[in-house]
């Protein structure tokens, strides 16, 4: 049968008849039916209670150094993005195959962008990593680090879900360099019921959830017989947090809420409002006269903004400090971020706030060949310089920085592991704030282009900080796909409104 | 202090505090804190076990008839549009908030198209839904029609997830012309294994999730340690199913594997590879030579064609009739569709194959005001006509013609319940064959102009056929906003290659 003889054709087929591979019986237990791959071992002895079973061995002569980065943010990827890869073996290991372009995520969750427009595959902005025979992406989390043999172990990440009954596979990746790059968590503060109710803004994920909530509880309020004091919570959108994410956010919501659910959602229209709650001040790092202009932006816009703490977070409720309940229907968590379980179970010298302590060159001074770079890393104590805020900007710069010097060290001859010990390396990391941006919706923007938060210089508001806020990100975003669809979804929002299919 | 008046100014605690609901004890109880509107009782009993606590009751003298439309696919949104709103009022009822543009939707599981582009939010085909204020979308299911009495039950539609603690509301939508277009389910041939491992594609959630596994299983497969046989499994695509829709995925599949998968995942590029499983002939119902071109044209780009017959489905291999042994990481399955559990439970007399039965004006006739279009409804035997395919076409013609003649119900006064017995209905519904169309990948696709699968026509296949079946899709998709969409998409397709970002 034509059928039968074109099944044994195939790979999967004709791979197990002529299957030259050694079976661990142990390992053919596994669900992924994974075996070793048997090319190397390791001489790192993998921690109790994990098993790792393959691993990427020690470069060998012959084979290019091979670079570690831990994550894919902005450190991790503009690091990448400047690595000489005529000189090194890229592998990343991250639990997302792509860099999310944090500024303009706020914009995704009401539809004024698009998720994939703020979205920017690896395998775009450093090539090899997917063509290079050496170099890798591994969609995985890094567990534990033995810098003594120069090995990380790392678990893969899958989706968890009903259809997808992998278990995480382990397995251990050997460097020449290392890079952890891996970013920091959204801070909670211990408060109860955050992790379980409200949602962070900080992943493509977390808009996508924001989008699906907002036009569900849209949809649900116009269902016949909801109280009027049930629309109302479903409609109240509070925001904690008054950083430049939860300004925006709000924003862009007043903006959604003004023009499209106006339109679209014509029956409940009146009962949908924004409540902005911060414990101090809102954009605490931006110029006093912009401040104000902000507060005064979002008031009118009909965003709510409180000053006040939150004490416990229920299912449809916050409780503030003093008691007094708010009820929501959506609740968005941006009050900074803090050190991951990963980076907190480092055994290395730790900055203050708990971050990896690196010196001047961004270096682990502790160990060889550690480096990182971005929120997950400061500058020790000894070095006299102060811990660099959690920005794209620090992070950008700190990975661009960091590719040159590993460049630098390849060049003279350091590249392979414990081999750096003598390379002049040239002048230290310095960070030079460029100013700070924040859009605060109705085509306004703040620029605040001061280099500190005491320094004079100038800072503007209005829709020419909106254009400029605008055309800064529009040639920042990393590719050419994504600068033009970002321009495609500004115009076709401004004409054609806001897409409202819940998908 | 400022922000605790601002928070009781706000709606949510100003409705509690000024509240002139009646609370219902119980109604309190449900999660959702609904409470009854009370505005209209119902005629109807509600069936046992089931509480229905609100409803649009029927419409008063002085108000707009009212058109209660079930479902929001090609037939339902048609329809919809047609309605004359100046005479009735519009109310939808259905699951999802968009309509899916269903021929594009095996173009978006490989990134050639966005989500977006193929999906039509239903306010924007008619914009009275989300303005007048008699019309509505209720995102829900029906779950039971009481004819006699003019009511259709419904019950709320939620994510179900773990931050969406709300349990389904129920509610009861008078009419006064109930129109049924909620359209089929996928069959699964009562095959053991098919709902809890296959996908189906027919849903903009099914093409997301078919992206998302192909994506983590090209990423799997490339981490260290993974067998050959293994990375051969996780890279079997298997279709069942060579109708237009399996068609058309495979080419789609193969385009993806050709052009993006060598570039961008270069490590595994020689493991994938597409099975197309059909038990009879593909594109059964095009023409002979169209059906010889689709086969070279598919196996040409390394689609292996099987003919045989599915008899059970396990998480990672199928099972064909004679016994032989299929491994798999992706399983799309579209072997046609048939009647939902919804439809099978209405007592209304069927058509062959389950289906409602309508005569040819598409009314129920055994009852008064209801009707049925799309792949829902077919002819009664009675009629002498057959049953009509599940084709959007079909579905198309029939919301169009059911539009026209609900205007004219309305326009001779028989708008209202009970009132259109001696409405003359003109011209009875007759259904033309426009042809056939479906593109196989590279650029090449089937054009079949016959009226039948025994009538004589033109068809043709190739580039130009590709260039009119892109024209016409085009053309057809319904707002200008997803026509622009769709060209922009295709061209950026063209230059950058399609996006790999698994989010």
């Amino acid at each position: 049968m034509v059928w039968l003889r074109n099944l044994v054709k195939s790979p999967s087929v004709r791979s197990r008849l002529k299957s030259q591979n050694t079976f661990s019986p142990a390992l053919l237990l596994s669900p992924l039916h994974l075996i070793s791959s048997s090319l190397t071992t390791s001489a790192a002895k993998p921690p109790a209670g994990i098993e790792f079973g393959s691993s990427l061995g020690p470069t060998a002569d012959g084979e290019k150094p091979r670079v570690v980065v831990l994550g894919s943010g902005w450190a991790g990827c503009r690091l990448m993005k400047g690595i000489d890869t005529s000189v090194y073996d890229v592998v990343c290991v991250s639990p997302r195959n792509h860099m999310v372009f944090t500024p303009l995520l706020a914009s995704t969750c009401v539809g004024t962008l698009e998720f994939r427009s703020v979205a920017e595959p690896i395998a775009r902005i450093q090539p090899a990593i997917s063509r290079s025979p050496g170099s890798f992406y591994f969609l995985a989390q890094s567990r534990r680090i033995d810098a003594d043999n120069h090995v990380v172990y790392c678990e893969s990440v899958t989706d968890g879900g009903a259809r997808d009954p992998l278990q995480p596979w382990k397995f251990e990746v050997s460097y020449d360099k290392l890079i952890i790059a891996s970013g920091a968590e959204a801070s909670t503060f211990g408060i109860h019921g955050v992790k379980e109710h409200a949602i962070f803004l900080r992943e493509v994920s977390h808009a996508q959830e924001i989008r699906r909530k907002l036009l569900l509880n849209l949809m649900l309020s116009d269902l016949p017989g909801v109280s009027d004091e049930e629309k109302s919570r479903l409609l109240h959108c509070v925001v904690v947090g008054g950083g430049p994410t939860g300004v925006e956010f709000s924003g862009e919501l007043s903006d959604f809420i003004m023009r499209d659910v106006r339109q679209r959602y014509a029956h409940v229209k009146d009962y949908i409002h924004v409540t902005l709650i911060e414990a101090n001040e809102i954009l605490s790092s931006f110029d006093v006269r912009l401040r104000h202009y902000a507060t005064n932006q979002l008031t009118k816009s009909g965003v709510r903004l409180v000053r006040g703490v939150v004490k416990d977070v229920g299912p449809e409720k916050i409780v503030l400090s003093d008691g007094t309940e708010v009820p929501y229907g959506l609740l968005v968590w941006s009050t900074g971020v803090g050190p991951s379980p990963f980076i907190k179970s480092l055994e290395f010298p730790k900055a203050p706030g708990g971050r990896i302590g690196v010196d001047e060159w961004l270096r682990v001074p502790s160990v060889q060949d550690v480096f990182s770079i971005g929120d997950c890393s400061g500058f020790l104590e000894s070095t006299g310089k102060p811990v660099l805020p959690a920005l794209a900007q620090v992070a950008e710069r700190q990975g661009k920085f960091l590719a040159g010097l590993l460049n630098r060290i390849a060049k003279e001859g350091g590249g392979r592991a414990n081999t750096a010990k003598d390379v002049n390396l040239g002048d230290p990391f310095v960070y030079k704030h460029m100013g700070s941006m924040a859009s605060v919706g109705s085509y306004k923007a703040l620029v605040d282009l001061r280099q500190s938060k005491e320094a004079k210089g100038l800072s503007l508001a209005g829709f020419l900080s909106w254009f400029i806020w605008r055309s800064a990100y529009l040639t920042r975003v990393v590719s050419w796909r994504n600068r033009f669809y970002v321009a495609i979804n500004w115009a076709t929002t401004f004409v054609f409104g806001r897409d409202i299919s819940r998908i």
